[in-house]
């Protein structure tokens, strides 16, 4: 078990590992990739290098700079967390447990350029099965994705309905899935009135009441609004600990808002790393 | 005439400047010297750096990076800083003229080890000699210092009081002061009932109704004073912007209080450089 567990190897996650570990903390990061920086060539304005830098290299150097120091890194995606006594945090491999959490995965959910889509959010379209399967309970419902978080959410929304089609919109189906229907076409526009009634493909059209978004990997919002964090505006709502409502399930950097800029993240994460430490401190004595 | 004017050349201010020259203006950086980072000798814990590395090399790199960019930079001391329409920062050897001026000079005033000195601030000590001379004029003055900083406020003092004494505290008088009495003894207490009466050195016994404190170079809390900005425990008061109470004047990094670490120090710099450039922005327009 784990102090902490941080979700993401970035500016604010590996900021934040490196604090903990200088308290003497136990934290472990798991992170799935070098995230959105791996496709900035150009660093310019982040202090400290006397010549630009790619995304790539200061990621690098930021992970050996945590193994370093003892920090351990691994590269496992995950899927979701649970909160009770403890956390569990679940990976496409393993299951971890932690007395705290830091989400630092970056900015989160990407939009959808489907023509509709916006209108339907929240009349119709779900960003989480947890949240909101029950309102839709024996009723057509879609899901939209094509990987291992697709289909953790369709495990939940079974519990629901069993009228339920996955649209991997033109992406290839990733994740096993049993018995389901799955319409690989691309999504042409979502149609309806006050709330959503069809997606319209390039080849079809399906009545829906229902469409859950899971696609490619969860963000931290995904997995905050699972937890039953804050969300306004898709960013997580932090205190002046960088703590959400939920005790001990902590964020930092571009996933609380803000500035998206390595210089905040790093600092968020060196401040997040404080409070963390209080927090561990204060469960242990 | 510069846009911004930033005053110290560490992880604050640096950070600062790159990020205004990015935005096209026009900024000077004066700094006295490497600041406290020049000390310290190893340091693993701010993002980025696979290896430990030394204060020196970080302010030496930050440099570095802000030349690269077109920051000017100069090794010059300053003095004051006036506010009028623009402001007008006096160095030990020019004058400069800015839209704004940002402050990021690290953490302020030393503390003295001498008995009774915290009992009297406030009671007789003073950090100011434009704010407070008033209060003392036709007194015996006494002026802790030893170089152009305790020059200037001795200048001040002039127009209150003839009864003027500097107080070196064991170091060489390194300013020009014209025919004013110095001690150059070390201070060993102050003694007084509700206010400051008596400097005891380790050679005399000075009655004065005041010691004015202007020792070393001023710090940022002194600049800020001496304009009328808003202290609060020692530190300068921002506002989210990292703007204080007088248009035009920011302050960022360790002289705002905070956690007192170089990932904060930067993070307020990009902060302040974002509002300082809408600060700009808006005069111009």
């Amino acid at each position: 078990m784990s102090d902490v567990i941080v979700i993401g190897g970035g500016p604010a996650g590996i900021s934040a590992a490196i604090y903990l570990k200088r308290f003497k903390l136990d934290v472990c990061v798991l992170m799935k990739d070098f995230g959105a920086l791996d496709k900035t060539e150009h660093i310019e304005n982040f202090y400290g290098f006397s010549q630009p830098i790619t995304g790539h290299e200061l990621v690098e150097n930021g992970l050996k700079q945590a193994k370093r120091l003892g920090v351990e890194i691994k590269f496992e995606e995950v899927l979701g967390i649970d909160a009770e006594d403890l956390f569990t945090v679940k990976t496409v491999q393993n299951e971890y447990k932690s007395k705290a959490v830091l989400l630092a995965t970056g900015s989160s959910r990407a939009s959808f350029r489907i023509p509709g889509f916006v209108d339907f959010v929240g009349k119709g379209i779900s960003y989480c099965a947890i949240c909101d399967g029950f309102l839709y309970r024996k009723k057509a419902i879609a899901l939209l994705g094509e990987g291992e978080f697709m289909a953790e959410e369709l495990d939940v929304l079974r519990n629901f309905s069993s009228d339920l089609t996955v649209f991997t919109n033109g992406l290839p189906l990733k994740a096993k899935i049993g018995e389901t229907k799955v319409i690989s076409d691309t999504i042409r526009s979502l149609e309806g009135g006050e709330t959503l009634q069809t997606i319209v493909t390039e080849n079809g059209r399906y009545d829906v009441k229902a469409l859950f978004v899971a696609v490619g990997t969860p963000s931290a919002t995904d997995f905050a609004l699972r937890m039953g964090a804050f969300i306004e505006k898709n960013v997580i709502v932090v205190d002046e600990n960088y703590q959400t409502n939920i005790p001990g399930l902590f964020a930092a950097g571009d996933c609380i808002g803000g500035l998206s800029q390595i210089a905040k993240a790093v600092s968020d994460g060196a401040q997040a790393a404080i409070a963390l430490q209080k927090f561990i401190r204060s469960k242990t004595s």
